[in-house]
């Protein structure tokens, strides 16, 4: 029976959160975790449906996701958040949460220029909301505050996803979260 | 590692479901068990904020609980979840996700006949429901459907709620879904 804890992911959209959780999902499953993930569309079928992207709804959301990971991390499973997370306070909220049960929250920021985002813009999302088309677009038309004191940083401007993944799992086996491979 | 399974009472308000689920809680963290406990008012904190009492918001609380009854019990925890849960239609659904991964899903029906309920009526509530005061109050003013066929059924106006628990915890001891104590 391994601990549980939360990995939280933070970073704008396109920045490699789903690319890296994937990954690392892979990865704990392959050594024997458990391990769920919480991510944006998991959650906004799930949990936030007819939630809208308002400051307001977006602190409610995030909340949210942070309440189903303590549930989980304190129940011996790894779980993961993959959701943009843009505000501050709420991320401190979350991690209190999870720390007031002995639990441990591992923030990862996944952090990569906005001029690198516009550049690949995979889905077309940053050209429209560039053009004044999608409000609420974190990044462009609404606030990103980056973490005060990642646990971990990511850079998907200047590293490989393999690179990424391996110095978030070093820096989980460094803390004793997971055995070393 | 014990197996996960999902505990889910159905039933109006003042049969006994948090009564029960007290007791359960209680009574699985003796034996060792992991167990989680989402009641009406966790929920409507933390998942279900800004939901009102109409059809649609009641079937989205019921199946937010559902999805985390499921990633729980799917992770090895006991989830319980004491909603009225009063569709059954929204029931099966939940039943579904849950048996999908695997896993459990042990319906209890908390009967308790309306007549006896408006005699306690402990917080006042049937009496403002039946005066028309209060909108969308199960059993009253909003429907209640029957389970076709619960697991278990407990009766608060019949027996104590010692009998019940032990009436729940053999069923889960015949099938396996924990030890005998």
């Amino acid at each position: 029976m391994h601990q549980g804890f939360t990995l939280w992911f933070t970073g704008l959209s396109g920045a490699g959160k789903s690319t890296l959780t994937t990954l690392l999902h892979e990865e704990f499953k392959r050594r024997g975790y458990k391990v769920e993930v919480l991510d944006g569309d998991v959650v906004r079928t799930n949990l936030s449906k007819g939630l809208s992207f308002s400051k307001d709804d977006r602190d409610v959301n995030v909340r949210r996701i942070g309440f189903v990971c303590d549930l989980l991390s304190r129940n011996g499973v790894i779980a993961i958040s993959a959701a943009i997370s843009p505000y501050e306070s709420v991320r401190q909220e979350c991690r209190a949460l999870v720390e007031s049960h002995g639990t441990a929250f591992v923030e990862v920021y996944a952090r990569c220029s906005l001029d690198e985002l516009v550049r690949r813009d995979v889905k077309g999302l940053y050209k429209k909301a560039l053009a004044g088309e999608i409000e609420h677009f974190t990044g462009v038309s609404d606030p990103y505050e980056e973490p005060a004191n990642p646990d971990v940083l990511v850079e998907s401007d200047k590293e490989t996803p393999e690179t990424s993944v391996h110095r978030i799992l070093a820096h989980l086996e460094e803390r004793g979260l997971i055995d070393r491979a």
